[in-house]
């Protein structure tokens, strides 16, 4: 394969993660590595940025700028929800892509994100293909969620599975210290995918976890539900929970109380479902009860990422670049669980259109019986995830994050 | 003074803090420098736990235990809340409070907690001085709301203001990945006190915090609100509001959606203002707007502890035990501020009763005057308290907390 010269394209797009910017880290510093890379150019809200031509220039940044990546939560370069149609409907956005692409000298197009974001990625794909414009496009995987199909995990699960699980011991220590506790209904991202719920289950290893823990992966009962509870909390005058917001009834539907909007991508929003069930908990059993919502802390929480997860997301984003220089084109870059003990990994190619539009759900093997707590596979999955720490760059007392010059 | 040989009597009482067992530590160890002191029992659930005969004792634990209560958040040995009446209008629980204290040589009474705490902490020291029972009384402040009187500040507070000020920021970085944002509000304790609150405004000197604060102590206007948040969202697209959960109106209402249920102190349970100020910033502004509540995680985080705090912590236990053997009863341990820059502290004692039933609010002067952020002034007071950090000890990827035995 012939060397092609030219610059890098990178963006972000989709749901932050507290590692997403270590995958840029990783792509600056293998993009450093090789001669026939000009420089790295970063999309400002992913593939919106190429589209409205607002850049950041990685050579234009400090060195100290690009160290701090790897402690920055959220998208340092700004994220985008963006559906692309395809080129064969309506090619306007595709030509204007080719119009930057030529214009920045763009061969090298790589882009971070979960699901949406690998079918952006294979649609532009299919379209530089089409048209027979030279450019490698491959797709550097992240997500809380962890739903991505292809890859044993994604970056950004381990650190969100680590502050979870770190947090419900704490909401756990800290309900013991009353003697006639509530009931305590905490809600864990994951739409269609319970990785994140059952992550809170890892508490349990302490002493200090939840009891009960409900997942997407299986149908909801409010009646079952509300049994549970009870039988605990008359065994232990204390109950906490853990429930996905995406849990739904046997028809598949819902059970938070969903404001009815959807996202670009036409989700339905969720979020509410803990109040909803503590509501529930509280008039229909007379049990006093209350809700915790993570909401966004759990994806952002920097100042307690897993070591394992930060190291990973860099190397993804190495693998990405040495992949593209290769050659390879129209892949995701995927991690391999080689061995569980010690915890080995490796790295593959996966195709794109593969990788898009498709959910990877928690085994029903990972989830008790009943359904209402993990089992030791999902614990020996999970737990090589949240090994190591990478404690922030504090300065008199607060984090410090990247600060990027336009 | 003459020296008094018996046993120590600590316990926790009212709302956790992340450090309140680095008080006991705190305890602990100075009570094994004295010899007049036999041994510490720690009473299960505060009161209740005397009044119950269920103990702790410290000689039956292992060192690690004691070692790691400086890592432990909620209360370890079990708090309550629970109003002694005056014993001259029911003395029955005193006669039982006698009876355990006779029976397990109490010579020294140390409670540890907030406002309620002092209250009843000054009715067993009135009784015990009544019936003439020798026993020295020390009340140890804690309290993440930081409302105590007397007390430059209060244990637990620089810890929650850590915590609050670093998971601000990573909220903040986080909405900055969409273009256009949301308005984000956040709810934050403090029942008539807005140290808490305040303490979101440090963000701001990463660059990364809230746009507006809003405090108890600053009656709250719907109609001002709004318009803050429109003038806001407008500028950058996004808007992120930290707010009180004790906020009222003119007439001192609490703006929150209160259920109506009041504890055993006869306070409203409070919560949801966030959820009920953002539903109207989506339907009167057309703004999409979401609501934050941290919730007990606030003051749990022990994985995020300020090391001035922890130290502190251990410092007011230590000075409790000190000031009893040396014959001092009544009074509460306070921390006082020398100096500011260098920061330095000392102690001092304060009538139970002074520091019982009266909460110290935010001085105007720290709140801007729009009565939506904080001034120079709150920052200069808050800053030292949340300087150094006391890394968990993870093990396998989650905390080590205390585990003790009955």
């Amino acid at each position: 394969m012939s060397k092609l010269q030219g610059n890098i394209l990178y963006g972000q797009s989709g749901g932050p993660t507290s590692v997403i910017n270590s995958s840029a880290y990783g792509v600056i510093m293998e993009a450093r590595k090789h001669k026939e890379i000009g420089q790295v150019i970063v999309m400002k809200h992913g593939i919106k940025g190429a589209l409205n031509e607002e850049f950041f220039f990685i050579d234009k940044q400090d060195e100290e700028t690009i160290e701090l990546l790897k402690h920055t939560p959220g998208s340092a370069f700004g994220s985008v929800r963006f559906k692309l149609k395809d080129f064969r409907e309506d090619d306007s956005n595709y030509l204007r892509l080719l119009y930057i692409f030529k214009k920045y000298n763009i061969r090298y197009f790589l882009y971070n994100g979960g699901n949406d974001s690998m079918d952006t990625c294979a649609k532009i794909a299919d379209y530089m293909s089409h048209i027979d414009y030279d450019c490698r496009i491959i797709g550097i995987p992240k997500t809380i969620d962890n739903d991505l199909p292809c890859t044993d995990h994604t970056p950004g699960y381990g650190s969100a599975a680590k502050f979870i699980s770190n947090t419900m011991m704490e909401i756990c220590y800290d309900m013991l210290a009353y003697p006639n506790g509530k009931v305590t209904i905490v809600e864990i991202m994951g739409r269609h995918a319970g990785w994140l719920t059952g992550a809170a289950g890892i508490a349990n290893l302490s002493g200090f976890g939840p009891d009960l823990i409900y997942f997407p992966e299986v149908p909801f009962s409010v009646e079952k539900f509300k049994e549970d509870v009870k039988r605990v909390y008359h065994e232990k005058k204390q109950c906490l929970v853990a429930v996905s917001e995406g849990i739904t009834n046997e028809e598949g539907i819902f059970i938070s109380s969903s404001s009815g909007m959807k996202d670009a991508f036409g989700h339905f929003q969720l979020g509410g479902v803990a109040s909803k069930l503590a509501t529930s908990v509280a008039s229909d059993l007379g049990i006093p009860s209350r809700s915790v919502e993570f909401g966004s802390t759990q994806r952002a929480a920097a100042h307690l990422q897993s070591l394992t997860d930060v190291n990973e997301a860099i190397a993804v984003g190495r693998h990405a670049v040495e992949a593209a220089v290769k050659g390879e084109s129209d892949l995701m870059v995927a991690i391999d669980r080689l061995n569980n003990d010690p915890y080995e990994i490796g790295f593959s190619l996966h195709s794109l259109v593969k990788c898009a539009n498709t959910e990877k759900r928690v085994p029903r093997t990972m989830i008790n019986e009943q359904g209402n707590g993990i089992t030791q596979e999902f614990l020996d999955y999970v737990l090589p995830l949240i090994q190591g720490e990478n404690p922030p760059k504090f300065k008199g007392g607060i984090q410090q994050f990247s600060k990027l010059k336009d």
